[in-house]
């Protein structure tokens, strides 16, 4: 039925699906977890890899999983309270063993023990399937900077 | 040898990988059109599809072919001067119909008519392969906000 026949890899496509929207939903409790101020969940789920790259909202470039696990310990040291949140992904795919998603993450939580206060993100995660395991690879997360057009909706 | 048996997919490892780097170099002269004010090459690497999703440097989060044509139209008629540049890839890999990169952007451009400068963005590029081309189907850019940390040196 159009399946690929893959030597490397036992699992089939919708096998591969369900993982991955399991991997997603680690995903979830792993953001959660960091907003409350515990970043072992997210350190996790992060593939053991100096590919692993990390472009996070709070300023830090970094390559490697011990640099990626070292800057998810100083913002899980920063963040407290995490309070209500919503993911929600604009688009998601997978294919092979790589797979994205790219959306909003908006996040109620404390930073710096300042005011709890709620935070939108826009995110891109990229994931790599290893040993039956989606891991992250990759997370690009900024502050949206305002669309500047005057007619400009802002979609977060 | 450990090749995958694609159905749907004619396209052996090597192949792929080889159409993979011809679509970065595709990529490189259309990120340099548009630094010179000419977004049409841009567009032209972008898939045709709904699920394409654009988080801009300049703060548009769009989503869907169309959208994403009329701002990078709206971002070609921003640009002018095409200078010096160069395209970082920190990480970037592809497997089945999915590739990535992640890295940095260093343009000098005029924006809005004001002063040659050179920025630097942080980018995250997913691609899509289908009929044997690979397509744009998210980018994910933004100015590094800066390292917070006492002792960070920044990677960009």
């Amino acid at each position: 039925m159009g399946e690929s026949v893959q030597v490397k890899s036992a699992a089939e496509p919708a096998v591969r699906e369900e993982e991955f929207d399991a991997a997603l939903a680690r995903m979830d409790h792993a953001l959660r977890a960091m907003w409350a101020g515990d970043p072992e969940p997210l350190i996790e789920m992060c593939e053991r890899s100096d590919e692993v790259t990390l472009f996070g909202a709070l300023g830090p470039v970094e390559q490697g999983w011990q640099a990626a696990t070292d800057t998810w310990r100083w913002v899980g040291g920063k963040f407290s309270v995490g309070g209500p949140a919503t993911i929600e992904h604009l688009a998601a795919a997978q294919s092979g063993d790589l797979a994205y998603t790219s959306g909003f993450e908006r996040r109620t939580t404390s930073l710096d023990r300042g005011p709890v206060e709620e935070k939108v993100l826009r995110v891109t995660h990229i994931y790599r399937r290893s040993g039956g395991q989606w891991r992250l690879i990759h997370r690009h997360a900024d502050l949206p900077p305002g669309d500047p057009r005057p007619s400009a909706q802002s979609a977060a």
